[in-house]
């Protein structure tokens, strides 16, 4: 399954729009490139619209918001739709404040996402508005384990149903579905926890994998986690000697953007739930 | 011809002001430093004329715009004019809306670039204000080659003319005309194309050389382009095993800091025609 | 003493709100991971009392200021002045112009700073509000050597009396006071100033280390300068064959996040002056 999808994006090179924060803006830019695909960012309100009109998929994220750029995340998502465009929602960080959860509950209202992803205290806070949340990584208790799997995938489907996207719960395994179908993704390193915009970058690329993938979305979405988690593998296997995180960011580019069909398929592990 | 040009950059270390886009914002300024300029990033409209003033240069980039920065642009860049600074403009993606169409217009009227550097489908549409554009890469069919040479290097020119500055059209070869001279430049890599803000680094290399060289704009045009094109190669040259696109962005900005004339008047290939 | 310093942000993983400039969003935020912290940014006046709250400490930066941001950084200081939060503030490139300096004498007036950081001409900016002022460098006129070392820590020793914060001028040797006691940090390396935002950086975990330190700022404002030094040294060490500022980057934020207490302890080349 994977390498057909893999393919889609390096043939198609979907060009995707962003409207994301401050501190990944260049590491979003990058890893479209790398997986395959090509970036545009714009977010003033006068050209958003017109912007995602040339694109071939929306991707927006929640993190360093302001009233302007929520404005334009709202207009392009509509016009997204509008052109039946698929778009990628991160709601970064929407629990640490009630800005980021009002602007989460007119955004939701206005524009319908093909996939959410988050971690598990940010998907919590979208699925109920409330949150013992800090900072933009799970909160300890929440963290996805084998032992609360089944009852985060039961959260997971409840909330696809509701909002009719595909849901990703990211963590030490990633779970995505629809609310119908599950896959559970199990690569991935530590290391994507020690770097900032880890899960951005990972946004970004599902991004890509759905605009060039628009039919097979669940499907094109666990593609671009086991692309992100293999990379995440590759560059912490590289790491020797005094290599630390700035290393790792820069091997984690270097393994999306050499990343084949063969390898990714060798070394992706998921498993449909 | 270069190595003056170069040792002007390195002893003047000319202060450049720039107002860029969010992306590369990091980028550019570490890369004017890796050349021997120094960066000042200023946007707002309050301060930009006093900035510029203690400034050397100044470089303004379309990327990422909003209302306010074009207006900071603006401002800084009638200061910088009437203080005969030079002034490097990079329309990055002019074609993707009207807004961006209709800002250029207007700081065109009001700005008096020295350079303005894009690919051919960027310089297109600020010449033609018409564009089948997509994203911040030229059209295929619009690609610089053997091939249409000729054409590019006689539009290029009659813009140049048009306009009253150095035009630069970067490609596989890279066009620099002011009108009556012109050179094409054959250094870079394809890889410089796989990163985001290769064009954006250039742009502000060329700022550093013009500021440091105000009397020889198309030739210091020239060395900036030879700069940046060379420090592709040797990056490149230095790609191995597991090195993707993170490498090469590390080996670029190496290369550019760790450039000698010596090594600049070796490998530079540019012809004038 | 710098061994329990060093423990404590491990330990704690102090969670610091930063407002900063947008040349070194992600250089910061990454920074503040790898010494140990998380970093969450947050700019838009509707959130950042919110967000403050929920952190452990303020990091506020005046490099490419603008109204909105400004107002932001006054509210955010003001609550964590309220809460006990310990506040950094880095004057980058206070002197450039009358914006930076009103925005900062209003805010010095609301908001209490823990520790200030700058080089010596934005310091004394600060205090004097005046400078010759050339980017955000500090004049070789005035950098700190043996030689006007007295006489400067004289300077900081009255403005830091004044303004009852612990004051750190850094440069060749750096000087760190809170008016009473003095130290100066004879750590770090030439290529940390061929890097843009090394003294963001810097700043980033200061905020990381009096935030895990509350009741010893100056102590712990040493052991950040400490760090960041040695890291530099490592970095500029591990240095060879083609490597230049590109790989220096990566290096330093490698050190950074590698850094052991011991390692930290022996290399650390302080003294109480």
């Amino acid at each position: 399954m994977l390498r057909k999808l893999f393919q889609n994006v390096k043939e198609k090179s979907p060009l995707i729009h962003g409207i994301t924060n401050y501190v990944t803006t260049r590491d979003c830019a990058n890893v479209l490139l790398a997986c395959g695909g090509a970036p545009i960012m714009a977010e003033a309100v006068e050209e958003v619209e017109e912007v995602t009109q040339i694109c071939d998929g929306l991707y927006i994220n929640l993190g360093t918001p302001n009233a302007s750029k929520l404005e334009a995340m709202k207009k392009a998502g509509v016009r997204a739709n509008a052109l039946g465009h698929p778009v990628i929602f991160d709601p970064v960080g929407v629990g640490v404040s009630e800005f980021r959860k009002n602007a989460v509950r007119q955004l939701m209202k206005e524009v319908k996402c093909s996939v959410i992803r988050g971690n598990i205290s940010e998907v919590k806070t979208l699925a109920f508005n409330q949150s013992n949340f800090r900072g933009v990584d799970a909160n300890f208790q929440d963290q996805i384990s084998e032992e609360n799997l089944e009852e985060i995938v039961e959260f997971a489907k409840q909330f696809a149903k509701e909002v009719d996207a595909v849901v990703v719960i990211t963590g030490r395994i990633d779970v995505v579905t629809d609310g119908e179908d599950t896959y559970c993704v199990y690569n991935g390193d530590s290391y994507l926890g020690k770097i900032t915009g880890s899960g951005c970058q990972l946004s970004a690329v599902i991004g890509a994998y759905i605009a060039a993938n628009p039919k097979d979305v669940l499907e094109a979405t666990v593609a671009a986690l086991c692309v992100v988690g293999v990379a995440g593998e590759i560059a912490r296997e590289r790491m020797k000697g005094l290599d630390g995180i700035g290393s790792f960011g820069v091997y984690l580019m270097d393994a999306i953007s050499n990343m084949t069909a063969e390898e990714l398929e060798m070394r992706a592990r998921y498993k449909k739930v």
